[in-house]
This record gives structure tokens, C-alpha cells and sequence, in this order.
């Protein structure tokens, strides 16, 4: 009896403590649940708010009053998209990583990572806006650099002369700057490819077109020129896939297909090996290879636009080109009717296409309004518009008149607001 | 009564009620934390271990038996002290962030980001090696991108004609190549500074110099030459601070500071506005600017780098320019018995100084060891050493002759050690 008495006083005992000592564990866990949850900013994944860096502000903010800078193509119109992603484009990269030099030593390119180029051949083949297979991939600080580098690897002329740069215009203002800022002796600037004559040349083929978004094809038929294919815009949200190009040099960029224009990066599909291994030697000449932390993140971005449509978790929230292409189809929707209540000036007419991406017939919505002024009193459409505090790119920087410019698409939503206002206004 | 003895049968309820509650929270807890713990891979922050990205793997690990190549200044001695430093050089960049082209529009140069010239000033005025205030700073893809940007805002010369670059002999082997690669008609390469009998001219000063480590000053004194300062190696771990230099144009990269090459970032302090803004307008017109993700990530590495010497809380293992002065030092220390061992090599003197950053003594450890044959068997000492699976820099590439190498001593502990352990064997 006085056993089972003690055996029951032994469990009593222990229950206590373990009541005790449950309770004392509960408050414990509450006390480090506030701590972390109130006083130590975090991030939507739990890790720590103070490893994100703050970066700098970019533009001002734009107000009704204020100067609505739309000349250069700042896609910031996508940070809505990527802000609502969570952190599925989240990149980490801890100190000690990628460090080195070297990418990939087995490939052709030294410097791209394997990761980088794994999800953007995921993302050709997602889009099929571009052939893939049978191409080296070659990786740039932006597109800008891969263009000088495909320059440099098609030239000089056979008889050593510069070779002439050519595309038709309106051609992309930077590539005649861009051509001859160092007055090479390898290749020059030689204007507008429609009234070219000569026999060899590089052209430069830009389709959808900066600054028209024209859909185009070379037009120098010489069986010695060389084309470049500059498809910064050959995405669904510009323009209907209608086809994989598989040209010879394709340069794409991520600035104008997810919006990461500060990360600086661009890509090159190549056929001919000994062209990619000429583009390359410039890249290493030029900046010993592309920084691995844009690569990164970029392999991620991407991979967070594939994932959007390649696993099922996920929703329309997270499918950018629907994202981009809904929001630019109601851009130009509201510029064509400001256009016409405005009743001086014109657009490009409207380029409907069957899309194989999304398997539907749509209008094109390119990432720059080609603006034209219909009437005879104002020769310099860019200096008209500025006294209208709107900052635009004249048309004899892309190689034809005044009385048009090229007017960003793509920027914020406050910024296109300012705009269409103001040029409803202007009768 | 009645009510006394229902009030304690709540009292009971309620504790049983309770100590039940407390129990599951406590299981349901257990499980939560078990399941983080070793179910889903997390950073030491917290933060999710998937938003890691796996990078390329670089260069092959060397073994007793391979080649060991040495020929690049590969600075991956440097990742030791930063997978010991655990998160405080970690980025964290979420997918909306540093989308825009521009950085800041407030200042001289429209591409730097504000976070990352602040720790470069700090860094600066922590080490003594610079004078920042009175200067500009310019970011750029690797100090290779700035040192051709200078050449861009220095030339051509004043009658219109390529001004020539030149360098004392033995100068780094990329200067030909970068200056004439694209055969510009505003600067040459001009060869040998020691032998250059011209008026004009923009001399390279690289010091402590590659590939020999020697401290470097301007050698030509016409008043129309101009002269870049490049001071990759200019930090504590490769030779003393005795200065804190304050020239009209100085070059810097973080890849000799912090070991951190694959992020292609330098940058450049500079007196002269206008010089600063054409060097500005180089950048702008070859890559559009500098990825902001390698800024960002550039400015949490240096300010760990501060943080290590101005926060009492870290510890010596935090302290960058202590660790890879000690490895250096260590290292030249076996080189040096190495080659006396050999006998048929030799090494520049060693260069005692006193450091005002360490406030002592100290002998110089160059990045380089500037390898010299000291008999007439062999005129190529590239081709013997290669024969020897040791793959180095021949002097003919530097300017001068081929019985010296430049030999990397910034690799990993494995390379460095199979290179010094086959060297003694070759007598």
C-alpha cells in the first residue's frame, strides 16, 4: 500500500513538472516567436531584412506638373509584376561564391554559367520565339556589348578596309553612336541600308523595330553582307510569335523581356562557331568576361518566368508575358484614342498576327510609340513636345525627319498617365 | 458550499483543459521545427537555402599529378576568409529591386549606385591608400573597362592623330592587347615608356606593378603626357601603404581587394569633371552603364571588409587585409626556400616599407612572383615550365625576354602547394 502510494506521489510529482515545465517551454517559444516576428525584420522566406542592400532611387517620381521623361525605354512599367511575385525571383548569393574568374572551362564560353545558360534555352523553347538547338549561347553585359562584339568578330572587309554598318531606316539611334564612338579601323557607320550600294557590309536587322515596331527582314540581298539580328523585342508581349528564327547571330536581352535593364545582361544565339569564338575573344578583351552575380540572377528571373508556366502551383499572377502584354494592350488602346481625340498626330497602323505562344490572333503592342505630327507648322516634333515638359527622341536620330519621335511605352504607370493626359490636350 | 465546489470543478477543468492545450502546442511546435530543421534547407540567416543559385564550377582542382595553371591572377585564395565570415557579405536582391537603367540621377556619373560609393569612400579612408574627397567615382565592369574609358577621354592627341599609350617595360600583358585590339584611330600602343623618345603620350602606371610587384612612378616628364594610375594591387596584403595617393586618375578593382573577379567590378577616382564625364560617356556608349546586381553586391563585400575593422564586435577572422597578408606572406616565405632550394631561379628583392595601415614594418608580398632563369640553358622558360605541367606567363608578353614567367600566387592552397613542391624538384 505505502508503494502504490508512493508510485502515485512519483506521478504526481512528475506530472507537476511536466506541467511546469511545458508551460515554462510555451512562454519561452512566444518570447522568441515576438522577438523574431516584431523586432527583427525579416523577409517573406525568414531570412534576415538586413542582408537586402538598399539601392539607389532611380528616376524621380513623376507628378501631373512635373517633366515626364519617356526617351529612353526604362522598363519599370515590370517592377509591379516582380513585386507581386513574392520571392520566387529572390536570389541569395553568399560571400564566398562565385569568386573566381572562370565559369564553365569545358564549354566554348568561359564566362557564361551553366545555370544562366540552362534556363535561357528553357526559355526559347518555352516562347519558341528562336532555335536553340545547333546554337552556341554566348552571354554579354547587355546586348549593347554583344552587338560591338558581333562587329568586331565579322570584320574587317576581306581587302581590310572598314566595313560598312548598315540598317534600315528608322534604325535604333545608338547604332550608328555605338558603331563609331571609337573610330575603328574595322568597321564604320554607313547609314541607312535602303539606299546602300556598295557590296559588303554588316546590317543590322531589328524586328519588332526600335523605334517603329515594324516587323522586318534584311534588305541587303548581297551574297558578302552579313546580317546581325537584334531581337530585343521578339517577345509575346510586344508582338505575335509567328515563328523560331534561326538566323546566324540572334541577340536578345533581358532588359526588354523581363524589365531587368540594371542587371545588364544580354545573349547571343551563334551559329558559326568560329564567329562565337571571335565575339567572345572581344568580351574578354573588353571586360574579362560578364559578371557572374547578373548571370545569376538572371538564370533565376527566368527561371521564375518558366516556372509561371511550366508548373501548375502556380497562377496567371505569375505569367509575365500575360502580365506585360494585358497591361501594354491597354496602353495602346488609351494612347490610339488620346491620338485620335488629340487629331494632330498619327500612329503606326495596327499589326494583327496569329501567336503561336499564346495560340491566339492579337494585335502587336510595341515597347515605343512612333509618333508622326500630321500637320506643317512644327518641323521639330522632340523640341514642341519638351515646351509640354514630355521628353521624347526625335526622328533624325533614327535617320529620317523631325516631325516624328519615339516615345517610351514601357515606363511607370504614373509617367504614362502624365503623358496621355497631356497629349490629349494638345489639339 | 454548492458554489465553492463548482467554482473549483471549473478551476480543475480548466487545468486539465490547459495543461492539454499545452501539450499540443508543444507537439505541434516540435513537429514545425523539426520539419524546418531537416526537411527544408535553410541558410544560417534563415532565409531558404533554394534562393541559392548553384554556379559554375570554375577552374578543374588541381591534384599532385595535373597541370597547375598559374598563368591568370585568379584570386580564389581569397574564398577561405569569406566562407568563414558566414553571412555578413551575403546578398539578398529581391526580384522588383534595381530594375531601372539608372541608379542616380543626382549626381556626376548616372550608373553608380549611391550604397556602393559610399563603402568605397569608406574603404578608402579606412585603408589610407586614396584620397577620395575633391575626386569623382566612376564604377565600372572590372578596372579593364575604366583603364579603356580613360583611354577614350584622354585621346586622341591635340593634332587630331591616335596618341600613344605607353608603360615602363616589364609592363601587364593585357595593355597591348586592350589598347589595339579594335585598331582605333584616337590611341596606339606606343610600347616601352623607358624607350619612348615622343612629346605625347598616355602613360600606364601600374603599381606595386604586374607583373614584377616593383613600385612604379611616372617616368616620362613631358608636361603633355598624362597618366593613368592603376592601382589594382595597391592594398595592404601585397605591400605597404606609405601614401594616401591622390593622381589625376586612379584605378582600382575589387577582384585584387577582395577576391572577388567574377563580379567584374571597378571603379575609378577622378579630379578632372570633364575627364570623368568622357569616361562616363565610354561606359554609357560600350554596356549602357554597370550591372547594379555586382554594385550591390560589391558594396556588402566592402562594407564587411569596414564592418571588420570599425566594429569591435568582430574578431580577427573578419579582418581581410590580416588573413591574405598572412597567406601571402607565408607563401613567399616558402617560395623563396623553394627557389634557393632549386638554385636556378630567382626572385625581385625583397621590399621592406613601412605601413601606415598596419602602423609597422613590413616586407612586400606581390600577387605575382616575377620568376627569373638564372642560367643560358633555356631561352623560353614558359615552354620548360610548361613542360613541367606548371602553366605560367612568359616575359615576352610583358616586354622584355623570355628567360622570366609571371606566376600567379593568389590561387588556391592546392595549386599553390603542387607548384612550389614540383619547382624544387627541377634543379
Amino acid at each position: 500500500m505505502a508503494g502504490r502510494e508512493s508510485g502515485a506521489a512519483v506521478v504526481r510529482c512528475a506530472g507537476r513538472i511536466g506541467v511546469v515545465a511545458s508551460v515554462a517551454m510555451n512562454l519561452a517559444w512566444l518570447a522568441m516567436y515576438i522577438r523574431r516576428r516584431y523586432f527583427t525584420a525579416r523577409r517573406s522566406d525568414g531570412g534576415a531584412e538586413a542582408d537586402v542592400v538598399e539601392a539607389g532611387k532611380g528616376k524621380p517620381p513623376v507628378t501631373p506638373d512635373s517633366v515626364v521623361n519617356l526617351d529612353h525605354g526604362d522598363p519599370t512599367m515590370y517592377e509591379e509584376f516582380w513585386r507581386a511575385t513574392g520571392d520566387c525571383a529572390t536570389i541569395v548569393i553568399p560571400g564566398w561564391q562565385t569568386m573566381s574568374y572562370f565559369s564553365d572551362l569545358s564549354g566554348v564560353c568561359w564566362f557564361v554559367e551553366p545555370g544562366f545558360e540552362h534556363q535561357v534555352r528553357r526559355l526559347h523553347r518555352l516562347v519558341g520565339n528562336a532555335m536553340v538547338d545547333g546554337y552556341h549561347l554566348l552571354v554579354g553585359t547587355g546586348s549593347t556589348q554583344l552587338f560591338q562584339a558581333a562587329l568586331y568578330a565579322l570584320s574587317p572587309a576581306e581587302d581590310g578596309s572598314p566595313i560598312n554598318v548598315v540598317s534600315p531606316a528608322p534604325y535604333y539611334s545608338s547604332y550608328p553612336s555605338v558603331t563609331n564612338f571609337l573610330n575603328s579601323a574595322l568597321y564604320r557607320w554607313g547609314g541607312d541600308a535602303n539606299t546602300f550600294d556598295g557590296d559588303t557590309c554588316i546590317e543590322l536587322v531589328c524586328s519588332p523595330n526600335n523605334p517603329d515596331g515594324g516587323i522586318r527582314k534584311a534588305v541587303i540581298k548581297s551574297k558578302s553582307s552579313k546580317a546581325i539580328h537584334d531581337f530585343a523585342y521578339y517577345w509575346p508581349q510586344y508582338t505575335p510569335i509567328t515563328e523560331a528564327a534561326s538566323h546566324d547571330i540572334m541577340l536578345f536581352t533581358v532588359s526588354k523581356c523581363t524589365g531587368h535593364a540594371g542587371t545588364r545582361l544580354g545573349w547571343a544565339l551563334v551559329k558559326d562557331k568560329e564567329v562565337a569564338q571571335k565575339m567572345i575573344k572581344f568580351i574578354e578583351l573588353n571586360t574579362i568576361g560578364v559578371s557572374k552575380d547578373s548571370q545569376l540572377r538572371a538564370a533565376k528571373i527566368i527561371k521564375a518566368v518558366c516556372d509561371g508556366y511550366e508548373l501548375s502551383s502556380y497562377g496567371d499572377a505569375s505569367r509575365l508575358f500575360h502580365f506585360a502584354r494585358h497591361k501594354m494592350a491597354a496602353r495602346w488602346n488609351r494612347l490610339r484614342l488620346a491620338v485620335e481625340a488629340s487629331g494632330i498626330f498619327t500612329l503606326p497602323d495596327e499589326l494583327p498576327g496569329h501567336c503561336s505562344f499564346s495560340n491566339d490572333t492579337i494585335i502587336s503592342n510595341p515597347p515605343f510609340a512612333w509618333l508622326r505630327y500630321k500637320k506643317d507648322d512644327v518641323e521639330d516634333l522632340e523640341g514642341f513636345l519638351r515646351e509640354q515638359k514630355i521628353i521624347t527622341r526625335g526622328g533624325t536620330r533614327f535617320g529620317v525627319d523631325g516631325k516624328v519621335v519615339r516615345v517610351s511605352m514601357v515606363d511607370t504607370d504614373e509617367a504614362f498617365d502624365v503623358f496621355v493626359n497631356r497629349l490629349v490636350s494638345l489639339k
